[in-house]
């Protein structure tokens, strides 16, 4: 099955610990293309600017990832600047220049409207309201957002929940969504806003799924060098997403697998710079890593 | 096989969101012992004051925990008290009377020094290596430490670790042991202290076990109301030793079940004030959670 998403493409400026990159490729929509791609056709709904190189995107057309969304507006492309400290899970955002993105309204083409699965990744919730409106009958809604949202938009916010099936947030934005401090608690009242299924993002301590009947506790993949934490929420948004229009089903069971593939795909993408590794792996590398994260929770009976 | 632990006997004033208790039965000997004795007999080594409530102890004289080694000293029991926040993760200790703590030295009971499965709580690591020199033979030593100690008594510690097959830590105490932030990396480092395996607790995050070979990651149980966390890594250590010497095993299958076992009692433990959960549980209650755990983290093929 097809995925749409809707999200930023964009050029970073990014400095860790371990070097540094200027304009690289990145955006929500392109990480979640470049790990979703793996598992099923991706349709992406973007804009950038006169001088994006749209050549730097060959490498998704090439591999089952429909652009024909992604519109070239007059003006620069949007950037993001972030510098990573020597704890490699804190980050200061340097500078965010919105550019054509500001007067962005997502059209989407009339093949994109009848997909099934649907990632709306984090952009002004307004933007993820109108993308709904043009999609026909999606089996699953995804959303992601952020704590300016969380904030500022609130209300539209809640609207876009109440239409979303599953939705991703990281620990710090389900307690501002909610106001309660335990996971639990939290998750369970992120529950009664629309969506069925809540997956808590908590970085080096792996994620979190709650549903009306399950838990389910993913561990994050044991990596000894984080090199850019940059794009690793939407890259897991990728492989869960991907997943789960691979399987076309969304039971219980593939949930679950569908959260060790966002692991999986989150911990290639921090071993690099921009799309360095998600740009070339081989399934026989997904799988393998696969079998490494059932290893690490395997308990005999 | 039976487990000797040294470690404290304490009166704790506990202050949390839900309640607060005076003088009530603490001590990380105590939480331990109430754990461990669900698995192995237990022989604890301790002290307390004359001012200290024996009757208390009753209930574990009853359930196979043998109090031989705890001495009564002249002066009052050491005394702790400290408050928790509305975010139970967070405590500020607001009194420690160490009273007859300052003068202990542990002697073991000549019935104690073939014990086969140790474990040091958290007291200075001098009395740890005192008890370590009167134990004949030990299979496996367990040994758990805390900021204060890493701190002021550094060069005894490592003697300690030196020691002891299997470390117990949090995550502030494993970085600030090896200083490095990268939780893989700091856990290596711990392994080349001493330790064949390291046990780093992570509270509402769960636990990772790391040895030579292998990573194991376990979840925490998914508590809406955690009451009070005061003896929740003592309880954890308790199911964890207790367990292994129960299985007289320490491969990898049985320390990831050890492990799932000391989430287990850690996680009724947190449930009430003091012993209040520890003290009547049932095998049932503990098998039950044992496969809830379980099933928090199954993925099928």
């Amino acid at each position: 099955m097809r995925v749409l998403v809707v999200g930023s493409v964009a050029l970073d400026t990014v400095k860790t610990p371990f070097g540094e990159v200027e304009d690289a490729l990145g955006g929500s929509a392109v990480y979640f293309s470049a790990a979703a791609r793996y598992f099923a056709p991706v349709d992406v709904v973007g804009v950038v600017g006169e001088d994006f190189p749209m050549a730097e995107l060959d490498f998704l057309r090439a591999g089952s990832v429909n652009l024909e969304g992604v519109r070239t507006a007059k003006g620069r492309t949007f950037r993001w600047s972030g510098v990573y400290g020597s704890d490699i899970n804190e980050r200061e955002t340097l500078d965010t220049q919105l550019n054509v993105f500001t007067d962005f309204h997502p059209e989407l083409p009339e093949s994109y409207r009848d997909a099934p699965y649907v990632f709306l990744a984090n952009i002004d919730p307004t933007l993820q309201l109108d993308v709904l409106d043009q999609v026909r009958a999606p089996k699953r809604v995804v959303c992601d957002t952020m704590n300016f949202w969380i904030e500022g938009k609130r209300e539209v916010l809640l609207k876009v929940l109440k239409r979303t099936h599953i939705v991703m947030l990281n620990e710090g934005e389900i307690r501002q969504l909610v106001g309660e401090s335990n996971l639990i608690k939290a998750s369970k009242k992120v529950l009664n806003l629309g969506p069925e299924v809540v997956v808590v993002k908590k970085g080096e301590h792996g994620a979190l799924m709650v549903s009306k009947d399950a838990f389910f506790f993913a561990p994050a993949y044991p990596t000894e060098h984080v090199f850019d934490p940059t794009g690793a929420g939407d890259s897991f948004a990728g492989g869960f997403v991907g997943y789960l229009a691979q399987a076309d089903d969304f039971g219980e069971e593939h949930l679950r697998r569908a959260v060790i593939y966002g692991s999986v795909m989150a911990s290639f993408n921090v071993e690099r710079f921009s799309m360095e590794r998600l740009k070339n792996l081989e399934e026989k590398e997904i799988e393998e890593r696969f079998q490494t994260f059932r290893e690490m929770v395997r308990i005999t009976a």
